[in-house]
């Protein structure tokens, strides 16, 4: 790296994106962050000619499961040194993922756990979301200093047994969040609605995976989402509500925001690329892109669209939650296991962007500027992920370069993690990363991997003021 | 009684109300039922001269608490006997309290053992709210034979600690009675909010009656009123939503009824007549007014009356709920108990009518019609009370005569119920119910007890129309 | 007629049915009035047997154009007589017809005008809108003393060249209502969206009967009951919606009811029975069943029969607007004239009461007691007139008896009116009115009239309850 | 100016503020646009050391009156140099004024006459709202034409005699702006309710300028902009409302955004810091803050704020309307004028970044990247002004640099147009634009105007995404 004098690098002559705008230009590199945008720049040690591509922020994925034991006790396929390879061949350049407590854990052992793997394959940047499973003993303590050390976001299930917490604890996770400063994220559906579901449809003898579908009914959405917000309004405390997937998933978060509860909401790409009927396949097909929420019905994508454009939906994630089509993974109680015994997620990390770029640039659906926002600086924002997300001198020197002409149709198996399929296999998209740079450093270029797991360092989130808590509406004792 | 040729009774020259009407006419009797109305009908066996007074139907209270034993273990005040005495002075002929289970009891057996309480005392035709506590072994099956039976009414608690049910039990509830042809009625309330704030007010040593407001914030009603909503669409089944107190609970019923959703709703004559600041007393005094949720402010009374106005409230009851305020009942926990540790409730079968009348018709809120249909005929029709709620010819001949131009203050302890004190205490009513006449018998009249107790019947509950489902939002098994 | 101490008239052994219940009993009338309901009354001079017969009030139709000079310039083609002659036909026994002004006529002369008419020909009891199309000179002051004088409903439309009137002088009819007790009813359509919608079409060379829906733009029904609503707030003064066709207009009326708005509102027949396909017929056929606003969608019925069911619309009206197929009432302007020059409105007076008897006691839709609701007893009660629409004793003896089994296919040239067609050919409903009483009277009996063309009186409106100010939500000087 | 090799000018040292971002770092200026930011730039020919200071896009004001005839005849009191210099001195570098078509007006005319005056006149760059009120002969043609040559905004006021437009004419400048790209604006207020409002209080004598606020009643606004939104949807042509004064406005345009209708709207500066009550002062001393729609209640204050917090609202403007108070302006028609017959409008061109910047940065309300992007990003995005409102390379150099510490306390008479009284005198407020330079160029420098009158340029627009049209909801001829 440079000496703090001239340029370590200088991408020239790209067409640079930012969430806001677009603009010819230059940016120069120095020390691994960004020194200077503009054209007239000085000669770099280094040099890329970007002319003909779309220069921009690295992707943020601020949602996604790496090396995680699920609740169903299931080991999902990636390590950090697959995952974030994946992530960074598909643009990403910084992932949020799951530091993931089960009952009778300390949080405090948790994170150090995490960090050992995160910090041993890590090929990008990264930090994690705290999942609390269980408040007792110490553990709002140990939750509470790891907020304070910078570990600003923490997870809550409503539905799976073992890991969701009850509304009680809910409502305490969310005071020692307002108290330390950070977020508290959701996957919120009802419980009671998927058992209830679940116990008809397997009584009836349905257990197919397209069944997955009516087991999780969009009502459980909807509930789970209400409380959640009541919950922000009563404490004050800012959530972010992960993954939804409904029309009127997306009026209720636009409902509490108006009333002014401090709610904030996420779609993933399978909900916008997605519908409901690839559950429908012969055999056990569908349990590929089983996941929970599961995809919906078209009106639910032209909602969350309209949801993104509005700012209803502040983000687009992956949800990247990989489990092999095998007995390490989906089938691990069998290969005819109904779907309610068949592990939920599907891998995203890397197909994300090329996604969301060939929708919303290449199609034009609320253009490149707005990709960048979704994808990259709201996710870096909202989490207090600083120096990422943006392209602003003094940020982190994170930068795709972007070929918007490249045309790719997605292979069988053809992603760089360690899933063993692409649940998106046969669909062409327009756009593809040709250059991708982290901290300044090239890590993918021209598909071939540069950088080394483990260069990646985990990223202190800061108090962003989208974790600030509003007047509760509820009483409080006075501070 | 009569023997079906001419009439037992006659009540001559009263201006009578129907809740659709007014018109000056007699009504005949005979054999305990409404057998004519109009003029020039013939001479009766026995004739009421009702000049300047107003001829109703008998008051119908769907929702009070008669000789039950609360979750928290404390035997409330009333007897069939004293609480039924104490509605037909208030000019009550019908109430619906609770056959209240514990967890462990089965239901046919809490069923019988009501049935003896009530056949011994009641002085008034009644029937029961089945409180479920506990669906566990056989109890759903006994809950759909008494549904077929005639007790077409399920009441559920989300909170209180023994009684409530979680969201599954909730649903399997509901679909008992999907199936078998009732409502199913909520004290709907978030548990953990109030478990929450209730911890927060101790732990601040905030102990006094009146932190039993803030200990119910109105965040907890709301979001279990979301909830129960939520239920009716997932499963067709209509609800009943007992006591709505606020402004945002109003708003809640009205959007779920304007999307289809089968949900009905009351308040209670505390909420309308009564703010938070009763609790707010010297010393333990507040707690004789205690009462969950609790009463809120002013901008809520004028919602629930505008609620009631349009119809998203269907009908006004009393919530009589009797505890002596001695070691017997609110204090069995002690005379300086915290306010969680109070039994909550407070008298109001007697009350009921006289409050309601004197604002809708002596003070003109809405008018004698109106009041004649939230008060009696629209508690009987959703109920499916036939019989009762009406004086059409055939129906049950409860029929109260009120002297509109009577004045009455409240006096501290006046009530013929067995609570030992009238929380409505020194303020003014105009309209008075003279005489009171349950099946064709006179049982109170100018102020003297003259019906015997024992002579009330059961109302065995027909299907209503408002029991009938709808499409559940959910799969569901083909039939 | 009787002389008051024996019965006139007793129609034994029916099913009776109110807006609010059903019973079997008797009916004796006496003096033109309900003298007395029940069993065991006394011999009539005249009995009738309604064994197997629905019992109800006559039907009242709050909206139908009868003998009235379009202002477009055609009449339409009934006198008072043929049209109460087909509304008493179709079982209804008061009408509310328009007195309509046009421009520079005074209102009073107007009034008198129409009184003559009616005096000559109506069979049944009868009131009148006042059309006001003009406020100049002292019609404002006429306007007052009309309504002091029992026409209590002023009628305003918001297009249509020479009678639409500006939104001033709407602002100042809505004062003179409230000042003299009145509701106003509006048509309610944005004429620069029909005018716009319309210029479009016919420079396109769109001229077929079907581009009329396109022509009337649900958004132009929208925009006018949204403005409308905005006045009844300003103002304090009720306002009656007639004709609401969309489901989003259903809406609206809800959320202005929900926010305290003085607003009630009608559908008609045709919106509940049609769509806007009957508009799309060979040659000019289309024409026949061509009005304003025009039929919409499925989806719009169903949010009509929902809002219906709500309340928040209150009555269902025919909107009956005969005008023959020839050049005496549609084709006046030719009979290839474009759609925008063919009289709109359709005959409605005679069926509406069989389709709604169909849809809502034979088909199941909402029951007898809301029939009797929305097409008798409601407009009775929101209008003000006294006596109509109800059963009770003292009421008008304004009896249908109605054979629920009897069995009809509407023909093409069935009707009882002078139009010529019957827009509903081909169409079976079950249930007829077998005999129709007005005043105590046998007007049609069997199919047979009965009754003498001008015996019908007209009907003072009284103050009803729905024509009540509340509080103007703008400055208003104090009184 | 600069050859395009070396840099003309490098502000050093500050803190630079986007509407996204802050960070340290300098701007290198070549040519009179932003060359570059970053640090490490090479020297410039000059450098000015902004340490201490924020560096942020100079404001952009898109809502004021300039040289302008108001429908009232009478001309507002500043010229393009009086008024553009008061704009410079308040941080304000880029103006959208009106070209203000009165009846009768070709509108090619009238732009060429405005551009006329700024060329003369204008210290900064600008841009016009074309005034439509008069649609006859060939003026939508010359709206066209106008359009495609840049000026694309055209302004429609809904009240006002001489200038409104009636509801047909305004769909046909909709279709103009959709068919050519363009922006319509609208002051949105019912016409009618604020004559009858403005007759009401008249006629009880009521003149005081005070009685302007009841003069325009909210419902005005409200009805207007439901209306104007019902227009929006109709055509599918994007709407810009007007300095929305009320919290249902929000809540209006709120709404139809959310049903997907293209809606954008305003605030001013004077709804977010003045209540009605500044109205209330003795004599006519009200008169100086008059404006339409009028100064309301804190609670619509709250309600703006929140409004553009949440993006219902996307920017604040002045509406700089300036009017001495003497007989060329205020009281034109006389010392004691009734409050109708004085001039609307307050001067804010010079206050309005002050103001915003103490409340949203200093007082800590937003922050300062939303100050940035409400008063200057947003605006130029919206109206297509490239190049304004940003301080990405290639953009115009239009920078402020702004003392966050300086405090001020506005004096009577201290600003630099020609009004002659500050509004918001005695106010203080913390921050003040230290520097001001317009396209590399410094015009205004601690307190000194540097730059020479007619040096500003047209700004042509561009079609900003924002313009785009959507799905008309009514019928339409295929294109």
């Amino acid at each position: 790296m440079g000496t703090g004098t001239g340029f370590d690098l200088v991408i020239r002559g790209g067409e640079i994106v930012t969430a806001q705008a677009r603009f010819s230009g230059d940016i120069a590199i120095r020390d691994g962050r960004i020194a200077a945008l503009g054209s007239g720049l000085a000669q770099g040690r280094k040099e890329i000619d970007a002319s003909g591509l779309l220069v921009m922020p690295g992707g943020v994925d601020t949602h996604c499961h790496i090396e995680q034991l699920s609740g169903a006790g299931i080991m999902n396929a990636d390590t950090f040194e697959t995952a974030t390879r994946s992530a960074a061949f598909g643009g990403t350049t910084t992932t949020v993922s799951f530091a993931a407590q089960h009952p009778g854990m300390s949080l405090a052992r948790v994170m150090a756990d995490y960090t050992v793997l995160a910090d041993r394959g890590a090929l990008i940047d990264h930090a994690y979301h705290i999942i609390v499973a269980d408040i007792s003993g110490t553990n709002l303590d140990e939750l509470a200093a790891l907020m304070r050390a910078g570990h600003r976001s923490a997870k809550i299930f409503t539905t799976y047994d073992k890991v969701r917490l009850d509304d009680l604890s809910i409502l305490k996770v969310l005071d020692t969040a307002r108290d330390n400063g950070a977020l508290v994220c959701f996957h919120a559906e009802n419980d009671g609605l998927i058992r209830w579901s679940v116990e008809k449809l397997l009584a009836a003898g349905l257990t197919a995976p397209r069944y997955h579908a009516p087991s999780h009914p969009r009502l459980a959405e909807l509930e789970a989402l209400e409380r959640m917000c009541r919950f922000a309004e009563a404490t004050g405390q800012p959530v972010m509500l992960f993954h939804i997937s409904t029309r009127e998933g997306v009026e209720i978060v636009r409902a509490a925001r108006g009333r002014g509860a401090p709610v904030f909401a996420e779609t993933c790409t399978h909900y916008l690329f997605m519908t409901e009927e690839v559950l429908d396949q012969p055999g056990m097909a569908g349990a590929a892109v089983m996941c929970s929420p599961p995809q919906r019905q078209p009106a639910d994508q032209e909602a969350l669209w309209a949801g993104l454009q509005r700012g209803d939906l502040q983000l687009v994630t992956s949800d990247h939650a990989p489990y092999r089509m095998d007995a390490s993974g989906k089938f691990a109680n069998g290969e005819t296991a109904p779907f309610n015994r068949i592990a939920n997620g599907l891998p995203g990390l890397e197909v994300r962007l090329p996604l969301m770029f060939d929708a919303m640039v290449s199609k034009g659906r609320l253009g490149p500027e707005k990709f960048v926002e979704v994808t990259s600086t709201a996710p870096a924002r909202l989490f207090g992920l600083t120096g990422k997300g943006r392209l602003d001198p003094g940020a982190d020197a994170d930068v795709v370069l972007w070929d918007p002409a490249a045309r790719r149709v997605f292979g069988t198996n053809d992603l760089h993690d360690n899933c063993g399929y692409n649940p998106f296999a046969g669909r062409e998209v327009v756009g593809w990363p040709k250059t991708v740079i982290a901290r300044g450093e090239v890590i993918v270029d021209e598909g071939q991997l540069v950088g080394t797991p483990g260069r990646g360092r985990r990223v202190v989130m800061d108090v962003s003021p989208a974790m600030r808590p509003v007047a509760p509406a509820t009483w409080t004792p006075k501070a």
